[in-house]
């Protein structure tokens, strides 16, 4: 069976590399004689493989020391509760800005805990945009600033960071940490959903800013609270041992590739590709600003359901899967991670062209 | 390289079958040209993955229509939180039965909710034993009432289910699930961390009595609300998708063996090729009571920290790895879950004489 070209918005496409050497190694890992998956996340074996990855990770985001890496369970959608129960325990307050369908059911989770301030939406405008800030609806005394780097359901993303002063700026880095350099220094937090550009889902990574621990509401669950997660080094129980791996093999794989800015590199011609053809298609367009487009999510439509479908389809049969756009806008969405090859992108503006002769 | 016999007490053996074929699928799952792992968890080639792995663990356990069935990330320790964050809100006070480390774990995590009656506890005598219960100690109008069925650390098992009448009986089973046949019937909730009987770390299986959902404190956060997650069969966020797919060959090879009641007798005569010998050895001895003597983990020592030591060596140097015993107890611990054949329990037993003539 070949392998198909997976646009899938996450769980996605993992490189070909490390998914060879995850199979290669899935009986006997090294001279272990044991799988990854059985052994003992406190054994000696397993403890190496689970400090390398810290290490890349530690080593392709430059994250600093006084930053704690932590790989909790759960995905994004845990540190949505996290996030209030750790830190909305000063004033109570926060800052959301409503980016998208991920950054409106963070801030929706965080007022259960506190007060949340809203300082800017492009919800009525169904997302097709992050939202411009004044920062005079910036409360001072909040106790975080949340965002939402790239918005994977209506693809845009951040082209600059919301200047917040002392107030920790919090982002949910899920789709597209990674793809592009970002200065941990400044943020207070990062976390992001392993499924996109980390590795397998059911993992998290959660960077936090050493001083911001320990703040966590009395009522926050054990496993929520990033001070035990971090005295614990994530292993107050056992994580997802064989996730965490997976991770280590595509950071390597990064790491070979020149890092995270010759990834860049690659993920802005990718999108280039895409959405060039987009700019001069008489049939498909982009539904994204242009100004705010996304490198990871690229959101088009034809404008005709039935010829969405229908494109779908034909692009499906092509080995080109899951180009369905999400549920709540419709039309088509390819993501294009960074374990997508160009390849992949040039194969799927082949078969919009060849869609549009016949259908224009 | 040769597989080993790895006893470890979690994450641990995998069967054969089910990493061979795990390997042989990895980059290409049947016809779709990709890994589980990059599957959409919401895509129609996943879904019949996941509905396949329910459908299985309900006929293994035969779990009634009236439970919800549900596989949460954060193993047990998650739930640890979530029993109180669920239930705790009647009363305001559940039991616990203090029978080991995890146990006492859970207790303390329920404290923080509300009030915790003990209604029986052996940690004076370092868990030996499942302590007897008095009826007249438990509490009519307690919320819950918690058990462990097996103390991994110390190698006990209940062998009687304590009488709780209208008390929805809670129990964490995550060291013995699918090891013995358990009326679901007589449980509110059962709970388990995959990385034992089901599969690799980073899941939870959870059964839930229907009436006993929508019961949920107002701070639970939402991954922990058992009628989130029920309603949402799972997906409220992106499941672990690989380890229910893992899970899913594991309950495969278990019902192919002949189910839970033929994995019974598999694991009772292998526990038995261990105490037997144990029973009538001049150098080791059982550690637990034997009463409640565990089918799982199987505690021994020979008396002298160094002889331990000496054999621990011993064994790992003839391929049987992870025999030392938990941190908080010493000696030896085997653990022998379903996945751990019969050879390997006689492999054990073998190296345990050879040492024995060599030091007694």
């Amino acid at each position: 069976m070949e392998r198909v070209y997976n646009f899938s918005p996450g769980p996605s496409m993992l490189a070909m590399p490390v998914l060879e050497r995850a199979q290669k190694e899935l009986l006997c890992f090294g001279g272990t004689g044991a799988s990854v998956m059985e052994m003992s996340h406190r054994s000696k074996m397993y403890l190496e493989i689970f400090e390398e990855a810290n290490a890349l990770l530690r080593k392709l985001m430059s994250i600093p020391d006084d930053y704690a890496l932590l790989f909790p369970q759960g995905g994004a959608t845990q540190q949505f509760s996290a996030a209030p129960l750790n830190l909305m325990t000063g004033s109570g307050a926060a800052d959301y800005v409503d980016s998208g369908n991920f950054a409106h059911l963070a801030a929706a989770e965080a007022k259960r805990y506190g007060t949340v301030n809203v300082v800017g939406s492009s919800r009525e405008d169904t997302y097709t945009y992050v939202p411009a800030l004044d920062r005079a609806a910036f409360d001072p005394k909040a106790d975080y600033f949340h965002i939402t780097t790239n918005n994977t359901i209506y693809g845009t993303r951040y082209t600059a960071l919301p200047e917040t002063g002392d107030v920790p700026l919090v982002a949910d880095m899920s789709s597209n940490i990674l793809s592009e350099p970002y200065d941990v220094r400044a943020f207070g937090v990062i976390y992001a959903g392993a499924q996109k550009n980390i590795g397998p889902a059911g993992l998290c990574v959660l960077i936090v800013r050493r001083d911001l621990l320990g703040k966590a509401n009395a009522l926050c669950p054990k496993l929520l609270d990033w001070k035990v997660l971090a005295d614990n080094d994530s292993m107050y129980n056992t994580p997802n041992t064989f996730a965490i791996y997976m991770a280590k093999l595509g950071f390597e794989w990064l790491l070979n590739l020149g890092g995270v800015a010759a990834m860049e590199k690659i993920n802005i011609e990718k999108a280039d590709i895409l959405y060039n053809f987009l700019d001069q298609s008489k049939l498909f367009k982009g539904t994204a600003q242009k100004a705010f487009r996304s490198r990871m999510n690229v959101t088009f439509v034809t404008g005709d359901e039935a010829k969405d479908d229908a494109f779908v389809k034909q692009a499906a049969k092509a080995g080109l899967i899951n180009l369905k756009g999400h549920r709540s806008v419709g039309g088509m969405r390819a993501s294009i991670y960074n374990a997508m090859p160009a390849e992949g992108v040039t194969a799927l503006v082949n078969v919009m062209k060849k869609f549009e002769l016949e259908n224009a």
